[in-house]
């Protein structure tokens, strides 16, 4: 699934499902467990409503997903902030990163001009025009090649990589491999599909809100009504 | 798997595998991926190694397992001690817990003279004879009764069930299902399976390293080693 | 702060403050800093507020607070259950625990009576009346006596500590120190202080709340007006 | 306290202390409790040790420390990786970083000429000489230069603070408050003091060292003994 520019989500691995929240949630009460997979019985629809509305969140944590993400690192660096993932990203001490930087399009650009913009993380209330925008946008991308050129010198003059890296803009792409359960997946999407989250941000939760949409739809319905 | 006198271990689901964890931490170094289930390539082994040997833990967070436990209150709560994993708990307040109640036999009781035995847990000194300790069995065996019976009352006279079970000794058995990720499930076995755990929990602890040497035999040997 | 009829919770220490949640949240803006314990200044009251409505918590993390809680085992199982504390408590493997045990009040027991009682966790429906309470209250004290003197007989006996303790009620009085940072005490409040929860831990968490509301007064303001 | 060229540590609080940890430990013996700052008792050195020796760790999260850090964002990313900090940083959202990247000195770049070096995170064997270390610090500065020029120019062109951003490297300057309970203090210096760590990691790791030296000296005695 492709993400930005060069970017992208893929699934690894689920485990659980819509079923197993509902039968984690019925140790509390003793009731018998649903087999795993099997055809959801009469009453569960209602069970797993009244998990999610009466905030019992725990039966949640009886699913999740291994994905893969790629990335720009100031992405990275908000999804590490949640402390909720597992996850091993690559590492530009020991390999070098591909030549692959973030270069947004120019509606992104433009999208500073929108009456609904966040304004904290807007300009200073000049209007962006066209021909600037393209004009910053190229002025970016010879920069990304001017830091590439820096970095690959370095490595040729026999610095360490982990210091050739560091003109690295932190629009360059990383991958890494995260794995969470579903309470804490929905947690990050609440946070990071809302409005106000970085746009580039919002388009890798998008990305993997459709994986959980997949792999659990009843819960994912749930939580898409009462965002 | 049974465990103790009423007790079991069950195996509900495993994600991940040896070559998951293997494949996390190649991510490190962009070195392509295993695909998941493939044969081992030359190579792997080593990785593994290298891993745990280096405690360079967090590719062990790529696989996991939920299982559900039977067992006397008062191993759930060394097991809870551990904040590890996530899990659900058959509530007393919303169900009767059936009337198990742990009885050691009397081997188990009389470890306590063993030389080995972790002193602290132990008691005074004094030999445990035989009789004596037949003749406590005995005692805790009515004393289990007279509990249940008060229990029993108690509802039958409208005491709510969150209080009609205050009687209930930490030896009644409870359920629970619990989900931990590999390296964490280690954690809790290295502690649990260890001499100076208490011998109950440390039989469910021996139970559920059962299952994780199936799902994980590599990772396991691994362990097994280093303990 | 004395919590039922033996049991009690103790600050032991807190830090930060409501002034440290918001110097935390400055660091965002690099607004610069507030000193720690400074008046407020004008404009902070906006900033709390903001935080808090908007549900930005990780500033919440920059204050804290142990204390020392003495309760029921069965309250205790329902304050572990939250994973957000860093607890130890007194075990029974290593000493003997005091012979405490919870017995509720002729109110308390008739409160299954009221039209407002949770259902799940009340009787079969019967009303209780002020005699068998009496009566059921009764054959509990004997209870607790019986399974105490069972406990003491092993010790006596040489049954080692870890299994003496077999037959003690849930409801043993046993103390635990605890640690959590404020956005973690307040997320355990919101749960435990509702009216679903068990009256007894709601009891417990009525009374860390009043020591919450003293180290973080305007916090707290917030945290109330959202319940 | 200085780090690197233009980075800092700094002390904000600390709750707790080496007492708190006995203190905390004793819960399990129902030993009675040290006041706080009390002196030490006799006996107390060798329960500190037996805790660290056989690693019950617990009583080590009753204390803690807040710490303001100002370091390069790749310093930054290698802190987080920890997920046991709970922290707030500056962010370029939503103010503009001021215009300080790392430029490493010329002996820290002539290390990976030494023996000792870690392979992986060095070069490709070849020798860096003094000659071509200048050139490319040279060169490193004036990419500094060319991508502040680009994020000035985008701000003032109109781009969102958000995405004139994107040229920034990964040795820019940022600021961040930190916490951490000292079991996880401890297990972060662990790993990043360690000699394979980062040369710049390891500079923030040490200075972090000293302050929790300071604080809870009898524990960090035991730790600097285990490393």
């Amino acid at each position: 699934m492709k993400v930005l520019d060069h970017g992208y989500v893929k699934l690894i691995e689920t485990w659980g499902s819509d079923e197993s929240v509902i039968s984690a949630a019925r140790m509390s009460t003793n009731k018998g467990f649903l087999g795993w997979g099997t055809e959801k019985e009469p009453g569960d629809e209602k069970l797993l409503k009244y998990l999610w509305k009466h905030q019992h969140f725990s039966p949640f944590e009886f699913g999740g997903m291994i994905v893969e993400i790629k990335a720009p690192i100031l992405v990275f660096r908000e999804i590490m902030r949640h402390r909720v993932f597992s996850f091993n990203e690559a590492s530009a001490r020991y390999t070098m990163l591909p030549n692959e930087n973030y270069l947004p399009t120019l509606d992104r650009l433009l999208q500073v001009n929108e009456k609904s913009t966040n304004k904290q993380a807007s300009g200073t209330g000049k209007v962006l025009t066209n021909e600037n925008a393209l004009q910053w946008l190229d002025s970016l991308s010879k920069l990304y090649n001017h830091a590439q050129q820096v970095y690959e010198n370095g490595i040729e003059l026999g610095v360490a990589k982990e210091l050739a890296r560091l003109p690295m803009p932190v629009a360059r792409y990383s991958k890494l491999r995260a794995s969470a359960n579903l309470r804490n997946l929905l947690g990050f999407l609440k946070l990071r599909m809302a409005e106000d989250a970085q746009w580039e941000t919002r388009q890798t939760a998008n990305a993997i809100s459709l994986l959980v949409k997949e792999a659990f739809p009843r819960t994912y319905q749930l939580f898409s009504e009462s965002k």
